[in-house]
């Protein structure tokens, strides 16, 4: 998706430890405007998909996955890393290992929230290893639901997740593939 | 809000110790037809306060800031709860207690994205001791950019923070007010 290639050349900033931040229009300050298109580029995308419910995870996850679903005309179910005092009806969990964080988050959604019968489009703002990924995907299978597929906004393409989701026949819809950041230049897959 | 109030009643469950649940619609699965309605008329209460950011907070606050923000044409940041690898900017930080949760959080915001001459709108969902608001209240003090207003989606009437925010004589909208939970029957200010 052009759009968003262009706005991470021009906003994105490679780190040391093949970081890239896009914190100043995706995923700590976010740029709605930007959302509403990709929201739309999914939509066209999974257009013959028959996506009935969103999935996608706390946090930076939710405001892209919020304006996706108002193009989708479906809900979105957002899945927890703790399982706060308020969590008591029935849980699917899972185990996702947070490299940026540097720890293993227990992973939760309560069972009400995904029936089978769903047709979930998973969606995240990053796939880098792809640990957060499968274990959404994991969340929907134990639920009986189906992925119809998953919307990634940034795929770090030099990394595994994208075809180990890929190889397991999934479909996967990254807007952008980072192909390098070597010396501090992006090169994305065209 | 009439929509908003008929889906608590519908949709929310009154547990013990105070709690109201509306995970149904609200902040686990999200029902973004009705974060659309709440953002047009935060939008309509706040028209004439010249807001040019909206600020939230992790996890529950990013959905309705966001479609809220599509509202105001302005952008959203989400205030984070930990401190993760990823931040390297100067930081804003303040601390918040969570009864929901047990325990106290670093929250920050990167003072990049918060600058004297903002116009800001706090949004969040739940409005009780007003911990988190008075949080996001001091984060948005300290970078020296304006509080024009908090709008909240349900404030707990018969707990303090409501009070103290607007004793403070910051303009404050929640969307509901519950007065009152007792016995599981939930009572709005009128």
């Amino acid at each position: 998706m052009k759009l968003l290639e262009e706005r991470i050349l021009e906003e994105g900033v490679v780190k040391e430890g093949n970081i890239l931040k896009v914190d100043a229009f995706l995923n700590h300050q976010m740029d709605v405007k930007l959302f509403r298109e990709m929201g739309k580029e999914w939509k066209r995308l999974f257009a013959d998909a028959g996506v009935n419910k969103i999935l996608t995870i706390e946090a930076s996850g939710i405001g892209i996955a919020c304006v996706a679903a108002e193009e989708f005309g479906c809900r979105v179910v957002f899945a927890k890393k703790t399982q706060g005092k308020n969590l008591d009806g029935e849980l699917l969990t899972t185990q996702i290992t947070s490299f940026t964080k540097g720890r293993v988050f227990d992973v939760i959604v309560e069972k009400k929230f995904l029936n089978p019968g769903d047709r979930v489009l998973i969606i995240d703002d990053f796939l880098a290893n792809g640990c957060a990924l499968e274990g959404l995907i994991d969340l929907v299978q134990q639920s009986g639901a189906e992925v119809v597929g998953c919307g990634i906004a940034i795929e770090k393409g030099f990394q595994v997740g994208g075809q180990k989701i890929r190889d397991r026949g999934i479909r996967l819809e990254s807007l952008a593939i980072v192909d390098s950041m070597e010396g501090g230049t992006i090169t994305f897959r065209s």
